[in-house]
Parts: C-alpha cells; structure tokens; sequence
C-alpha cells in the first residue's frame, strides 16, 4: 500500500440488500471486505434483519463467506466500512511476461479456463488482438482497449452471468462481463488473470463493481476494462476465477431477487488529519 | 477403506506418456495417487527421461502436481504403483439430500457451476430427469441412469474436453464427458458433485479413467455413468471440480500431444498373503 | 451459536494499547475477532495513530493477525467492537472421551506438548488428579477443579509467560498461566486441548482474558480454571496450541512495554430491539 | 535443486520399525519423503505388517502423516525410497538478517518459542555468543559452532526429547538437541529457524538425523552442529518448529517403545546413466 500523502484516500461504504422470502433459504455472502496489503478496514458493520444465526468462513481464494439462511419474510443486509486505500492504481507498460516455471505455485489456477472464463476458446482470438505487441503489461493493455472498443459496456443489461464467449458474441455486457473476456482472452496467452468484485469510487451509477487483476512482471496489476483509463479509489471485497467463485451473494434453491440494493462509496476526508 | 478380506484388492497400475518436443515446453502433470482413507499406496516410482529437475506441490483440493519444464526431444515419463484399494463401491439408495446448511463449508465449492459443468443452465433438465425420484442418492442415480442412456460412451471420441452443455447436444463422449454431464445435472439441483480421476481396474480399453462423486447423506459416493452397475476396483489419482482443475497433463505453450500414452492395472493377487 | 432469546448477548468492546517507541520496531498484533459459528461480529472498528501502513494475515490456525512497524515515537492502537453472542457456555458431563483415531486430522495438534505446556511431563500428576474419574469432560473437569484449588489465580501477577511446569512448580499464575497447567494436563491424558484468548463480561479486573477449550465427545468445550462455574457471555479473538501461538502483541527486537493498556467489555441491551 | 552432473545424487533409504504392542495402539507416523524442489522421489515402498488399515493426511507444516491403529501383538513397519537429491549443501556467508518486515507471513510462525525451542530464554545467551558477528548467516553459522563446542554430540545418549534449555545445561545430546539449541538462540535473535528430520548419507552410526534450518537472506539455509563442515546429501522427511511437530513417531496411550529400528542410506551411483 503506498502511503504517500499524496495518494492515501479514505473511503465510506454502504451496501444494503432486502429480499423477500418466500421459504427459508440458504445463501452464502460475500460482503465483507478484509485488511491485506492494499487496503486498511477500520471500520465496519454488518447487520442482518431479522437477526439470525450468521457463520462466517473463509473460501480456498481467502474470501470471507457469511452463510445463512434466510428466514420467510422480509430479510435486509447493511454493511458499511470505512477503509484505507488509495486513488491511484500501479500502472507498468515494462512489466514482463512471467514464465510459466517462474509463476508461485497458488497462481498457476489462474490459467486455466474457468466457468465463465473458457479461455481454451480464445486462444485465436487472442493472439489476433495482441499481433506483435510486447509480451506481458503490454499485451494485456492491448486485450483491455479492444474490449473496451468490441463489447460495449452497458450497467445493468444482464442479470445471470453469460460466459466470455457468449459476451464476445453479443458485444454487450455488464462490468463482470466485460472483465470475463479480459480474463479469457489474457489466461489464453498463458497470462494468469482473476476477477476482483469491490468498491469503486466514483462510478457512475454507483453499483457493486468487477474489474481484473493480471499477474505480468512478477505480480497482479489491476485492468478496468470499463475505464479508458484506469482511476478512482478501489475496495476490493472477493477475488477468484471469476463470478462462479466470487459471487456476493449465491442462493440455493428457489431463485429470490433481491427486492433492492443500495450501494454508496464517499470519501471521508477530514479522517486525513488523524482520529479525534 | 473397507479392510473385509472379502473386499480387499491389490492393484499394480503402470502409466507411460511419451512427447516429442520442439521447444521447452512447462507441463504440470498429476499423476501420483497419494495415500488417504480409501487407498494405500504401498509402492510407487515416478521417472522422467532425460532426468530433469520436477517439483511437487500441492493444489488447493489436495492434488500433487509435478512442475517441470519438458526440454527438447524426446520425453517421457513411467511411473507406477502398488495400492491398496477395494473391488466394492459403497451404494446406499437412503442416503438423502443432504441439507445446505449442513454442507461442510469445503464442500461449498461442488455446488457451483465450473468450465464444463455449467450447472446454471441445467436446472430444467435435471428437474424434468429426477422427477418425483426421492431426493438425495435416487436423484443422482436417476441422473447417472439418464446420461447412460442419453449420451453414448465413445471412448477416444474426443480430443479436448467439451462443457456439459455440449456433450447433452452432441449426445456423445468420452467418461470425462458423461461425468461432466452428471457433475453439472446434480450441482443444478444443488446437490455437491466433484470430478475424479484415476485408474479403473478391468477397463476395456484401458486408459486412464474419470467418473464422478455426489454428496449425499453427509458423504461422498462414487458414480459412473459409464457403466450399468458401480463393478471394479477404482485407484484415484486427483479430484476436483471438473476437468479444468484435474487435468493429468497441462501443457503450456503451443500444443503438445503425447506421442504414446500407455496405461495398465492388474490385480496383484499374491499381495493378499503378506509381505515376505 | 445458540440463538434462544434467553442467550443472546450483545458486548462492547474496546481495547486500547499505547507504546512509546524509541526505534522503529516490527509488531504483530491479534486484536481482531472473526465472526464464526460462535460469534456474529457487528461492528468493528480497528484504528492505529500515527496512520501507519498495516497489513493483515490469517496464521494456519485462522488468527487475524496485523502487521505493521511502529513509527518512532507514541504509538496507539484502538479497537472496538459489537459482537453477538451467549451469556451461556456448554457444559456436558457426559462427553466422552474422544478415541484417538476418531479425532478429526486438525485436531491431532493440539495432543502434542508445546512451549508453555510440557504434557510430556505432566503424565504421572495428570494420572493422579483424575483417578478414577470417568473419561472425558468429567476429567477435564477434574482438572480444572484441582488446578483452582492449586494454583492461585492473581491477576496481574506475572509479566511473560511461563511454562505449566513452572506454574505448577510456584502455585500462583494469572489466567493464561492457569489455561496452561490445565491445557497440559489434558493433554497429557490423550484430550486435545488449546488455548483462546479473548474478552470475558464482567471479569474484575477487566483485561484481555485466557481460558481454554478441550475436544471431548467429538467437540470443543470451554473450561475457565479461574471460575468456579462457567460464567459471562465470551468473545474469541484468538485460539492456538498455547501463548506462543496466541500473544495479542508478538514484538520483535528491543522490548517495548505497552505504557497503557485499556479493555472495555459493556453489555448493549438495546440492541435485542433491531435495528434502527 | 541444482542439477549440474558433479552434484546430483541417487540415493536408496530404507527405514524398519518394529514394534511389540500388547493392546491395539494409535499412532501418527511421518516417514514419508516427499518430493519438492529439493528432492524428487522416484520409488517409494511403505508397508506395514500385518496389513491393517492406513490414511494418510497433510499437516499444517505439509508433512505426511500416517495415522494408524497397531493391533496387538508384532507390529512392523518398512519403507524404502529412492530420491533424487543432491551431496552439495549451499552455504551463503554474505546471505544477511532478513528484516522482519519482509518475512514472508508463512515464516512468522519459525520465530517464536515452542516446546523444545525456549527462545524467551535464550537472549542474553545468544547476544553473547554472536557478539560482532555480522548479522544473518555469519551469526548463524558463529551459533553452529558455539552449539558444537559447547555441547557434546552423543549418538544414542537421549531416549526422550529435552529442551533446548535443558540441553545447554547437562552439554551433551543427540542430533535433534544440538539442532533445538541452535533454533533456540536464532529465534532469540529474531532468526527465524526449525528442525528437519530425514536422512543424511554417510552418517555414522546411521539413524535417522536432525539438522536444522535458519532464514537468512531471504531464504531457508542448511545448518547442522553435528558437523564440522555441511557435507552428506540429505534428503528431508519432515520439517516444523521442533521435535513436538516432527517426531517420526507419535503414539498415544502407554509407552510403546519400538523393538527394533534399522535405518540405512545407500548411493545408487547406476542410475546415473539412464532409466534402462
């Protein structure tokens, strides 16, 4: 985390999910994010109505998981954190290609194709996109602008996941789509790639939002295909292989929609000149 | 394991993949049956010709994993073991559903869709399969009944892995296929179900072999939808939530096809009299 | 977690520690409990001056832990929360003693001796102490009930940890020296057991608390050697083979006492009420 | 694991146990090499007799463990390996402290104290006996010779664990004590070190051995106070804190001693030159 006073940013978060339930139902959440070496939770709540039993677990990914079951009748979620993080997000046009022998061992996952990541399709379209650009950083920038150019980024026109290729196929899709066929198109250059869902301060509308992270030059770089250029502070709350594995709410049994969802991201900056 | 002399097997499996290589090429290969409740592996050799330098970790199911990059020319690997299994795969027609809730949080993982096991788009099918079929054991024995007769088991019929959603239009596989199928229609009526891969005793032709577990009733059972009746004695090499996680062999790079691929098992009677 | 409206229990609570540091000094700290089937956290809040960089990890035992280097200077770290959970802690006389080869893999730890209990020394006073008490939580509990009658509790009493030997040997400790003597003695029976460190309601003094849990009849209890019954509603931050594993403060280099430390646990009645 | 021709070694290990049981007994075993980067496996035999029941699991250090109920009467044990390791041990005179910031998390634990590892008690000591030294290896390695004049290396001289402390006091022990009072006086210097158990060619008389590993410059290092000079390619059967995470032998209940221990190392220098 860098901690230059020029990039510290402070960020105040809502999430707020209401359903209505028909018969009790299991679901498992993911709202909770953690402290790690990108972002500092200091604050946070969450509260469930009514108040049931909630069990908190942590996925093979790291991801803390609340699983319940959601009483019949009305049933709300609030969470709020306030968190450390910063505005500004690493970019590195050098950063190398990672051989294969040198990729640590949890990492290796990344490459292989994945739900909504059928990356053992892409590897033409790929090698297409990238023609002669400079292996690693460079070529991951080129997979983000044609994205962002071929599949136009509509919030909020698909409401079940669509995998990559059906995404390249219609040129439309939301943020987690978009990020899907980056993470498809770069695991098929051998480039390990995962789907971060989070905060992003600023969207417009404000909404839970996915980007992806790339592993070039030794470690993963974030890539927004959203953005024309990557900005705004970020909190991240769940990282895998992509939506199958990080879901922020998975539900068993008889689909219930959410009857609302409320997300809000504003900075906080007066907690800049320190506690009192 | 069941230890009843009855049930009690030696198997002695041999597996031999030969490549030719133009350029070094990174592999990760999974092909070392490790030692846990179900089998004992009592002998065991793992050579690699030339002898280079492999390493051996550890995938988040519990896999071993070689790493080694495969130089120029010819390249082979042999390896083989001696291991304690049984001929009888458990069958229990009561076990029932085994409620969410209830599910160990590891298990959480089985329930999602996966590369070739698009569960999220099965649900009708696998409602119109099972029925009024009591939930549970039934429901996936109903499942295993309808791939059977469904989807015609073409060993050799496929070169690359295909997703289950394909495998039902086509209407032909391989047993990795079949077992995708079964994965994805159980997982679609949130019954956990996870791939396997191993060695079958008996199989015509042999090969390596892929079927599939279920939980139900708090535990895991072995199906095979390539068979009529659950019969021979089964080693497993790796498991997990389908063939994108359990490859034997992934290769990175442009593609490599192993020039021979030899796979034996044979029953080791003499073993059942002790050990000197 | 018990959720009966009689048991349900809402604490606040806060944990300040200030440091004056003369040389930038490497931490890290456990002050962050997790929610889990025991324990809903609500609220959290975790917050250190001067706005250092911090870092969290989960240790192999599941312990939040938080990295950080003190600054020069005075150091502060404030933490609070609102957790929910139980004024009533199991008891069950007749739990039994849990076979060996019954216990879970993960639990197989927690019978070995450990830097700050030498149940490998402990066999022949353990023997002595249970006689001809029935196996299982009955022995436990006769362990406990020897070890308040044997070693005085004083709180306050000791700065680092000693050995349940050593504690043993000079009949007084505070709580954590307690937990030791009786974690040791139970496993020096064969009965898995650990040490938690957490807040207790209504323990006088208030400071950060030490008791310990025993795996008998396929679970963990909770044993307090320095009550005479079971009482006050517990929150865990942290649970490990012994002090070792579980210090709130690990520091490294020169020592450094904490000049302040504050622990605040309130009951927060109103909140039974919901929400708003 | 280096890989240049004057380097590589084949070597053939093979381990017995035997063991009177009078009433049927669990145990947990570690006797299983396992491949890494260090050293690849590539036969491996493990039999017990008679033929009972065997499941094998991972503990939290990656150890296998063999867990195991010995029936009454003759119980034997006997594994035999063939690994690929090396007879050149790496030393690094300039490797320095690595800072406590940069340990990785995993590494955190190897710091503390633990059962047989006092390090709480070892400063002043340990501050004596570097003095100048240099910080990282130089102080390690001016440790190893410290431990190797101070104490005497007595083969067969401890039939049970003591502790580091202890061990300074009496000045005699076997490989395991020597290797606990070097980790010892490491940890107290904020070094982080643990003990390897596993074979060493050449060693006389020939048993299993103890050594121990310090983290310095950014890596695990090979110590061993049994030697004047590292020589004698090894190969690692377990590693963790102390003896209490790594014996090759945990059983429950009454003392079983093993009636017979045979362990021998042999070069295969044939297998140098191919498979065939």
């Amino acid at each position: 985390m860098e901690t230059g006073a020029e990039k510290i940013m402070w960020l105040k978060t809502r999430c707020e999910l209401a359903f209505t339930i028909e018969s009790p139902t299991p679901f498992v959440f993911m709202l909770r994010p953690r402290s790690d070496k990108n972002q500092w939770v200091m604050e946070e709540t969450y509260d469930v109505q009514p108040r049931i039993q909630v069990t908190e677990v942590m996925d093979s990914f790291g991801n803390l998981c609340q699983r319940l079951i959601a009483p019949e009748g009305d049933f709300t979620i609030k969470t709020s954190s306030l968190v450390m993080t910063s505005d500004y997000t690493e970019v590195d046009h050098f950063a190398e290609f990672t051989l294969i022998p040198d990729l640590p061992d949890e990492v290796l996952t990344y490459l292989h194709p994945s739900r909504y990541c059928e990356a053992d399709r892409h590897n033409t379209l790929a090698t297409e996109i990238v023609g002669t650009t400079n292996p690693g950083y460079p070529q991951v920038a080129a997979i983000v602008d044609w994205v962002r150019d071929y599949v136009e980024y509509i919030p909020g026109s698909s409401g079940y996941p669509v995998s990559a290729v059906e995404v390249v196929e219609r040129r439309y899709g939301v943020c987690r789509d978009l990020a899907h066929v980056g993470i498809s198109l770069c695991r098929s250059l051998c480039i390990p790639a995962r789907l971060v869902v989070g905060y992003l301060h600023g969207l417009d509308p404000m909404d839970i939002h996915a980007w992806f992270e790339a592993y070039v030059g030794g470690r993963w770089y974030t890539f927004d295909p959203t953005q024309m250029n990557l900005k705004g502070a970020r909190i991240a709350i769940a990282s895998g292989r992509d939506a199958a594995d990080v879901a922020i709410c998975n539900q068993y049994g008889p689909l219930v929609d959410p009857s609302y969802l409320f997300v809000e991201v504003k900075e906080e900056s007066k907690r800049m000149t320190g506690m009192n």
